[in-house]
């Protein structure tokens, strides 16, 4: 109301938006239209060029006609752009943040514009939701897949992609850019790359480079994709992928981004099957076992071993402002940060997020660090992101 | 001396036997002589029967006439007998503990005789200084190697092995069993299994039940051997061993074994190759990739993939006294306990430790709780393990 007050040549304008917005008829009804955008010519960080690029889109709330109301979400190594919201009318919420994205949410759909967009090389590159660029998309100059001649792509690069879609829908300022690990990884980016175009930096169980515990980790969960047979040098796409390859990788993906506290919470002893004690059967399973195989046999089916690679490159090639120093990088930013960590990150070490939010500070920034809680360890970033509704609230205002 | 005053019969023999260890002929010299053990006919606890089993075995120090100077090392993982010493007369000290094992060092090879033996299926199945039974060994009855048709083997097989081979030595009793990581499994399970034998138990990195993160984290080194199409069910004997997915196993193990801060303190971001650019170069690799992979690669060479599948299950079917419940299992145990465990360790949660204290604890037996510091994690049970030396001369006393 201070703003319709000192400015009356906005007042009839912000009345109406508010009025309508408070009304049940303007509040965003959860229901989302997956898009797409196209970029031609599109030159990696690295100076190759990729003809064609089409990435999904979706977005949450009204672009404000000063088009200043805009929160960019970025999402993790095995997520999409679908933060919020249900692809069917009838249908449950499916979105990663639900808990924090919505009407009167700490991200408030009455509010802001919410938007996020696939990245290249999207892990779910098979999923029908998702529409990404990639090793598995056709290479145009020869009609098949790209496979493994698919250019090395970067953090950077997955910035780039989205500040055009941005630019495509006339946005050249963020009140705040928000992701869950890879996906802070590409905030801090954006932060550091266009500190004149970002209002707030929101960053969750990441921080402003890929230590070398990141690469090894990184490093072992792509080891598997190249074991299996089927692989063939990315080769693969007019015949057998490398299913059990891929689903490997996701289990330790998945057993990783979690921490021993969930695994004992969660789980017991049991067999997988009753019959088969694993002591007299080498074959035999624990039910821990089968529950990770096979929730990674279900996440392999709609996922892309090639991209999979591609995405653990990106992550591993990243320091923010990809210069000569990560100090250069984060002093870079100018937005007010709130970094949100766990203590029990077993992919992000905790050290390394407290670093980078002393490097941000340095020049005089200002950084709020608060912890997550929970048995999820690095996950507690993404489903227990409701502990910090309050501290995002307050944030964002 | 007390000891000589109170009895005046012992004093000549006491007497005799401390000149003797402070003398320079006595001492133990370091220098290692690996021998063997056969045993006939052992049936393992699931009831299948293995014609003859042989390990190898190592001992510092002298066994006194009363039998009773005995301290049992049992070995972790991917360990062997050589707790201590040198093989070769100018060659430099190689035990995994050499740190406490020694003249004067608080397993006081001048006071006890310190014996170690290699575990059935022990992983380094290849090593000219290792003699084990496993799947890589000749089944007597086809006069092939076992392969999968090796029956699944338990830390109480292990134990019943080293009991065996105590026995033929004339031991009855153990003045301490001490192991770290599996090796602690199997010290648990020895004070658990046989409570009249064990006088102290000093259990390192290790707790009384393979818990839910335990057995996943085990699964997931597991995969890549199975991955590995060489690996053909078990049946590589007479063909080439699946050696790319035991090295990815053993880089699984060498990671989770450590810690972030030990990766971060250690490493950098160097490209493995100089003319490389991870950015530019899908296939190419940082140093920490290379390194763990050069680890790896040469620790392969005398590791026996059939041989890591049956630890995994060994460690995996494991709870203390393997009864109905792990109450049952720990109470059994009388002997006074040290457990020494890192805050840091991945692999056995301190939570699960302090649980087994508790429990073994629950009746009044006595238990010493201490952790190790260092930038390791589960490791730091092995290479820093000199920093528990005042609390393990006192604990032996």
């Amino acid at each position: 109301m201070a703003l319709i007050q000192r400015h009356p040549l906005l007042t009839s304008a912000c009345l109406s938006i508010g009025v309508l917005a408070s009304s049940s008829l303007m509040a965003w009804d959860g229901v989302v239209d997956k898009q797409s955008f196209t970029l031609d010519n599109f030159t990696t960080q690295g100076g190759e060029a990729i003809p064609d690029i089409t990435v999904g889109w979706e977005a949450y709330g009204e672009l404000n006609d000063a088009r200043d109301n805009v929160i960019l979400i970025t999402h993790f190594f095995s997520g999409t752009s679908h933060a919020a919201g249900r692809y069917e009318a009838d249908g449950e919420p499916t979105g990663y943040w639900d808990a924090i994205i919505g009407p009167g949410k700490p991200l408030d759909t009455d509010e802001y514009y919410i938007i996020s967009s696939d990245t290249l090389v999207n892990l779910n590159a098979h999923d029908p939701n998702v529409t990404t660029t990639g090793p598995a998309s056709i290479n145009p100059d020869t009609g098949e897949p790209w496979g493994m001649d698919f250019p090395v792509v970067t953090i950077r690069d997955f910035v780039e992609v989205q500040r055009e879609l941005l630019e495509s829908q006339g946005i050249e300022s963020l009140h705040a850019v928000m992701g869950a690990s890879m996906g802070a990884l590409q905030a801090i980016e954006w932060a550091s790359a266009y500190p004149e175009r970002v209002e707030r930096l929101i960053s969750v169980i990441g921080g402003g480079v890929a230590d070398p515990w990141l690469l090894a980790t990184l490093s072992a969960w792509a080891a598997p994709i190249r074991l299996d047979s089927n692989w063939n040098e990315g080769d693969y796409y007019d015949g057998e992928p490398p299913t059990k390859g891929l689903k490997e990788a996701l289990k330790l993906v998945t057993l990783n981004a979690n921490h021993w506290q969930w695994a004992n919470d969660t789980f017991n002893r049991d067999w997988a099957d009753e019959g088969r004690d694993p002591a007299k059967d080498i074959n035999a399973h624990y039910a821990i076992e089968q529950t990770l195989d096979d929730i990674a046999a279900a996440r392999a089916q709609t996922s892309d071993a090639n991209h999979f690679l591609y995405l653990v490159r990106a992550n591993q090639t990243f320091m923010a402002g990809h210069g000569d120093s990560l100090e250069a990088g984060l002093s870079a930013i100018d937005a007010p940060a709130l970094m949100l960590y766990s203590e029990n990150d077993l992919v992000f070490a905790p050290e390394g997020v407290r670093h980078t939010a002393e490097l941000i500070k340095a020049d005089g920034t200002d950084v709020t660090l608060e912890t997550l809680e929970g048995n999820r360890g690095h996950l507690d970033g993404v489903v227990s992101i409701d502990q910090a509704s309050d501290t995002l609230r307050e944030f964002l205002k």
